[in-house]
C-alpha cells in the first residue's frame, strides 16, 4: 500500500552546541522518507530548485524513497537557518528562503493519487486542502502545521481539519490551535473539528496519542547525547505512518504501536546532524531499539511481584 | 513494617488562577503521608507550633497516620505562601515563615528508629543525616531536596547521598544538582554518588526511575483539570513509599509498580485544594485509577496486531 508524503524538501544550516551543518539536507518530506523508508516504502511529493544537490537524494533512493514526485524547478531550493540554545530546548530562526517553495504546487501521478497513507507534512493549509482534493482513496490522511498557518490561515487549517483522520503537531501548536493551555483539553478541542486522532509530540518528554475516550503516552527514548533536534518530529511522523504502512492497519492497537515506532524514529533522529543518525541504520536495528522501548516502559503485572 | 516519613507539617497559603487557600494543611510530610496512607499506616515525624489546627491533623488519624511524633512546642507553625502562573507552570514564593521549624530537631521513638520505609522529606540535610544516624535497620531509605540545600549546604546533601538508597527530586533539582542540563546524564551523575535509584518528577511530564543501566519512564495522568499542583511531588513519594511498604519489598520489579502508584497519587493531589484531592478516596479508588493507568501505557504486543 502506497505511502505519500507531501512536504519540504530544504537545505537546512544549522547551529548547535555540539556543531553545525551548512547546506544540509531538511525539509519535512526528506526527514519523514529517511525513518519511514526503514519500514516501507514512500513516495514524495515536492520541489527543489537547480541548486539543490540532486545525487544526496539519489543516494537515499535505495532505501525504498521514490523521489520522482519532486519537481525540479529554476530557481533557488528552500532554504532553513536555525540556531539552538545550549541546552538544545529552544530555537531561532535565523533565516527562511522560500526559493522555489513559494510557487509550490504539488502534482500527483496516478500511483501517489492512490495513496493509502498520506502524510501532509508542514505547507500553507491551501496546499495541503489541494492535496487531499487528488487523493482518491486514503485508508488515513495525516498532517502537521506550525505556528504560521495557525496564525496566517487559520480558515483554512480548520477546513482541513475537518477531512484528516489525523493531526500530528508539538505542544505548542496544539496550545495556540485550541487557545488552552491544558494539553488534554486542547486535544480534546481539536478531536471536536474533525480528526479521529491527534498525537501531540511533546520532545523529550515523549509524545501523546489522544482519541475520543481515551489517551496513550509515550515516552521519549532515553539519550545523553542529543545532537540535532531538527526533523525529529518528521522522524517521528515516519516512523508512525511507516509502521501503520506496513501492518496495512488503521486500527486502534496499531496506533499505539505506531506511536512507539515514531519515538524511536524520533530518537535516531535527534542523534545525528541533519540525516546522519540514519546512516549505516537497518530496519533490524530499528526493531531492537523497538523492543528495548517497549521494555522500558512495561509495568509488571501485579500478580509477578505480590 | 513501619514507614516512617520526616519533613514539614505546615499551613499554606496558596493562589491559583481557580482560587485560593489560606492557613491550610500543608508542607511534604502531610501531603506524603496523605497519600501514603492509602496504602499502608505512617508515621509521621515533625514539628508544629501551638497555632496548628491540631483538630485537622487529627481527623486524619483514623486514615493510618500516626502523629504522635509531631512535636508540639510554643510559637508560629511554619508557613509557606506562593502564587502560581495562568497555567500552573510556575510558581513564586511570597512569604516563607519557618517559625518553630528553624529550630526543629527530630526526636525519633523507638518504634520510627525500627522504621523499614524510611522517607527523608525536603529538610535540612543535616536534619536528614541526623535522622538516618538515629534508623537502626532501614530496609529503604528515599529522601527529597530543592534547590535552597543544593546551593547552600551541597557537603552535607553529597555525604547524605552516599547513605541514601533512592534520591527523588524534580528536573530542575537534578540538573542543578548535577551541573548537566540533560536530565539522562543527571540521573547518571546521581547514581554515581550513592544512590541505587533516583527517581526524577517531571510534572504535567510525569516521571524518571533510572537506575544502572536501565531506566522507566511514568506519565503523568491525562487530567483536564488541575487544581492546585502545591504538594503533588510528595504526593507521589507518598504513593511510592508507601506502595512498597505495603508490598515489603525493594525488588526493581516492585519500584515500576511503585511509580504507578506515585503518579496516580500525583493526579489526585493536584485535583484539590491542600489535601481536598484525596478526602473521601479509598483504596479501591486508588486501585481502579491504577488499573486505568496501567491501560494508558499498555502497549499491544505485535503478535496480536500484525
Amino acid at each position: 500500500m502506497t505511502l505519500l508524503v507531501v512536504g519540504s524538501v530544504a537545505l537546512d544550516s544549522v547551529f548547535t552546541p555540539f556543531g553545525e551543518t551548512a547546506d544540509a539536507l531538511g525539509g519535512s518530506a526528506v526527514h519523514f522518507s529517511v525513518a519511514a523508508s526503514l519500514l516501507h516504502p514512500v513516495r514524495v511529493v515536492g520541489v527543489i530548485g537547480d541548486d539543490y544537490p540532486v545525487a544526496e537524494l539519489e543516494r537515499l533512493s535505495p532505501r525504498g524513497i521514490d523521489w520522482s514526485g519532486v519537481q525540479r524547478v529554476k530557481g533557488e531550493s528552500f532554504r532553513w537557518k536555525g540556531k539552538y540554545s545550549y541546552d538544545l530546548q529552544s530555537r531561532e530562526t535565523l533565516e527562511t528562503r522560500l526559493g522555489v517553495f513559494a510557487d509550490f504546487r504539488p502534482v500527483l501521478a496516478p500511483a501517489a493519487a492512490a495513496a493509502k497513507f498520506v502524510f501532509l507534512g508542514n505547507i500553507d493549509p491551501v496546499l495541503q486542502l489541494d492535496v487531499l482534493d487528488r487523493v482518491t482513496a486514503p485508508m488515513l490522511v495525516a498532517c502537521d502545521t506550525m505556528n504560521y498557518w495557525i496564525q496566517s490561515k487559520r480558515d483554512v487549517l480548520m477546513k482541513l481539519l475537518q477531512r484528516v483522520d489525523l493531526l500530528m503537531v508539538n505542544d505548542s501548536e496544539a496550545r495556540e490551535l485550541s487557545g488552552d493551555w491544558n494539553i488534554h483539553r486542547a486535544g480534546r478541542w481539536i478531536l471536536e473539528r474533525g480528526p479521529k486522532h491527534v498525537v501531540i509530540k511533546q520532545g523529550e518528554y515523549g509524545a501523546l496519542l489522544i482519541e475520543p475516550g481515551r489517551s496513550f503516552h509515550m515516552p521519549a527514548y532515553p539519550l545523553e547525547e542529543v545532537f540535532d533536534p531538527t526533523g525529529a518530529g518528521d522522524a517521528f511522523a515516519g516512523g508512525f505512518m511507516g509502521y501503520l504502512a506496513r501492518a496495512q492497519s488503521v486500527d486502534t492497537q496499531h496506533f499505539r504501536r505506531a506511536m512507539v515506532y515514531g519515538a524511536t524514529m524520533g530518537s535516531f533522529s535527534v542523534s545525528g546532524f541533519d540525516v546522519k543518525g540514519f546512516e549505516g541504520l537497518t530496519t533490524a536495528d530499528v526493531e531492537e531499539r523497538v523492543r528495548n522501548f517497549i521494555d522500558l516502559t512495561h509495568i509488571p503485572a501485579a500478580e509477578r511481584v505480590t
